[in-house]
């Protein structure tokens, strides 16, 4: 059985690692933040026995060797780079829970038959680059690696560039190699469990998920001089913009959702009508061939608000639907029955890096509560328990495949 | 007469102190480009004889002594500063025509009555510190020294900190002397000279101008796994308020305007929903009872579209119509008139430096026509011809003037 306060410690440690003043953390991709974090999580792995390795992208690997070296190893993990006001527990539960899966199997010197990895990928969440689960997807021929490479943030800064400044770019090929399965514990990252006060949910696949890049071209011009019908303001087709999004979104409910996340608007001063302005779209929904309907009834409404504007509309993003192995998916629900945990089978509305593991080996997930189901946000917040029952979970359902 | 092509070799040469790819210049107030210039005029002034002193909020005043060194001085100016994506006239004519027309009164040898200064103000533009014109009202008396001094630019930064970081916090006290009038040349910003072909605008007036900050505080959350019902989505608010900024213009047409020009958007994540926005409103329209009409409407406006978000408006600023010097503008119009101009009398959307300055003496404004009335844009543009015109109206204005 795994140490909830040993795992409970380690996520309260980490958290230190660009940890806001509203209890939340900062921690972007390749930042100073994270390459603080990397460190500690090296050490802690190497410290606990695994040799760990970076690839050439910055995905770390703390590997556990298995009675069986020669097995394809069995994956626990998830990422810890954060939002720009992130929670605690996104993608750092399921890469901590790895380790204190990995401390606790040491405790009782148990060992597996397969090598067991545990893996922080990078930018999961695609807040500094985009898209999200990059490297992950990277990892399992998604994206090429000059692709990745060549990714730069809002200041124009590369990924390469910013992967350097931090020494984490490692010698580690990238991909190319078989991983035997895939386990991921993360929060739930909405209501539904905490709702129906069930400890587990038994993730059974992620939805369908499109980003694009809108660039608004208008004309520059003076907020005094200029009278109404004489503008062409960037800023008032964004806001029509804004508002097509949610009308996509709400033509497709309940389960559609649109976002508009990232607006920037130039050149910016208050008696100025702004000649420019970029903004990213979030799609989703649960099905592809809906999300599919989305974008084209997007394209639709923004070629009929564009007026004398002009619409640079680009798709950056296509993450299909998936659905998670079965046989794994058995393992996670048998081991929530057996440790007494209330649990139901769920579907995730965020992306993870399993999407991406699981077109390469089988893949599943394990969810736990979070408070009002918030997330992205600093006050995101799980509990002891919840972090404790959900990384046991995670343990067994490892060990019952390791078995098979 | 003055030297049209000295006039224009000054405006090219200080362009490029600043200039942009596209033609334009970004000289941010308390710059590093804005101490190159300042630098650069005071060099020019001292050249052409003139005593150059700076108060302690850096206007910039060059000196031309008169015959009657009592007499209060007769000042020519405008500003150097200019927004993020500005042209090369927006203010520029204004001084370097006062610089030319004491060049050219060197060159004869005219000694007028009264001293004659060329001023420099401080931030007139409001881009980098709200508000606009903020240093010639502090000159005039609107604005408290401490209340200038404590302004802050998005980043943080006090302009009092700005200001030492170029070293023209200047030893002048600020106010508290009598000016003896005020003649500002400046391009139109409109379209109506050119469209009418008239050289000169015999200006009577400014019109009325109220500015706004809106905070809009709403809950970041997930993207993907936040349904739209449960969102406060601080960006979808903030398009409602975009667009009821341009109803509340258009329901006060043809002369109502109103802008949004600064957006920010946090925390600025593609997958993440907008938890607070922060921008600007102006509002503008020659009569302050409808500008206060306005702003009701504006108001009752964003009450309706609150729902679940806190909007949070403060209103920083309040500029009431102007009407300028009678006797002034007699003046300006009979330049205009005996050098054979054609000439209008006409209203300005722009706020000036002038509009401040007519609260402490007799002030009054000469517009030359801009290409299809583009500014605060970097394709702004006059003609060798227009600025020329101009700078003699205003020369021949002053001298008239001082005659009296
Ligand atoms: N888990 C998580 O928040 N991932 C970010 C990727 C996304 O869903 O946009
Ligand atoms: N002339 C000019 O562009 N002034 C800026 C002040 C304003 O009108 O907003």
């Amino acid at each position: 059985t795994i140490d909830g306060e040993r795992l409970w410690g380690t996520l309260m440690e980490t958290a230190k690692i660009g940890g806001t003043a509203k209890g939340g953390i900062r921690r972007l991709t390749m930042s100073e933040e994270d390459k603080r974090v990397r460190d500690w999580f090296k050490a802690a792995c190497e410290a606990a026995g695994c040799t760990v390795t970076v690839d050439t992208i910055g995905n770390m690997f703390a590997r556990r060797e298995g009675k069986n070296p020669d097995l394809p190893p069995i994956c626990m993990g998830s990422h810890l780079d954060t939002q720009p006001t992130g929670g605690k527990f996104d993608g750092i539960l399921g890469v901590l829970a790895g380790l204190e899966a990995i401390r606790s199997l040491d405790a009782i010197g148990y060992q597996t038959n397969a090598p067991i990895e545990v893996i922080n990928w990078t930018n999961e969440e695609g807040a500094r680059f985009t898209p999200a689960m990059m490297a992950s997807g990277a990892f399992a021929g998604v994206f090429t690696e000059e692709y990745i490479l060549s990714r730069t943030d809002r200041e124009g800064t590369t990924f390469a560039d910013a992967m350097d400044a931090i020494g984490y770019r490692g010698d580690t090929p990238l991909g190319g190699r078989k991983l035997g399965a895939m386990f991921e514990l993360h929060i739930e990252q909405g209501p539904i469990l905490e709702a129906e006060d069930r400890m587990i949910g038994v993730v059974t696949g992620v939805q369908s998920i499109r980003w694009f890049e809108l660039t608004i071209t208008g004309a520059a011009a003076h907020a005094g001089a200029t009278p109404m019908p004489a503008r062409r303001d960037a800023l008032v087709g964004a806001a029509r913009a804004i508002e097509a999004v949610e009308a996509v979104a709400l033509a497709h409910a309940p389960d559609g959702v649109g976002t508009v996340g990232i607006l920037e608007c130039r050149p910016g001063s208050t008696n100025v009508v702004p000649g420019e302005v970029f903004l990213t779209i979030d799609l989703r929904h649960p099905l592809d061939e809906v999300v599919a309907r989305m974008e084209e009834d997007l394209r639709a409404r923004l070629a009929e608000i564009q007026g004398r504007l002009e619409f640079g509309l680009e798709r950056i993003w296509v993450s299909p639907a998936v659905h998670f192995d079965p046989v794994l998916i058995g393992h996670v629900r048998e081991a929530a029955e057996r440790l007494g945990f209330r649990h139901r089978d769920i579907a995730s509305g965020a992306g993870h890096d399993a999407v991406y593991t699981a077109r390469i080996c089988p893949t599943t997930m394990v969810f736990v509560p979070c408070k009002e189901g918030i997330s992205h946000n600093e006050a995101e917040e799980s509990t002891f328990e919840q972090c404790a029952a959900g990384t046991q979970v995670l343990l067994n359902a490892v060990l019952a495949y390791d078995a098979t």
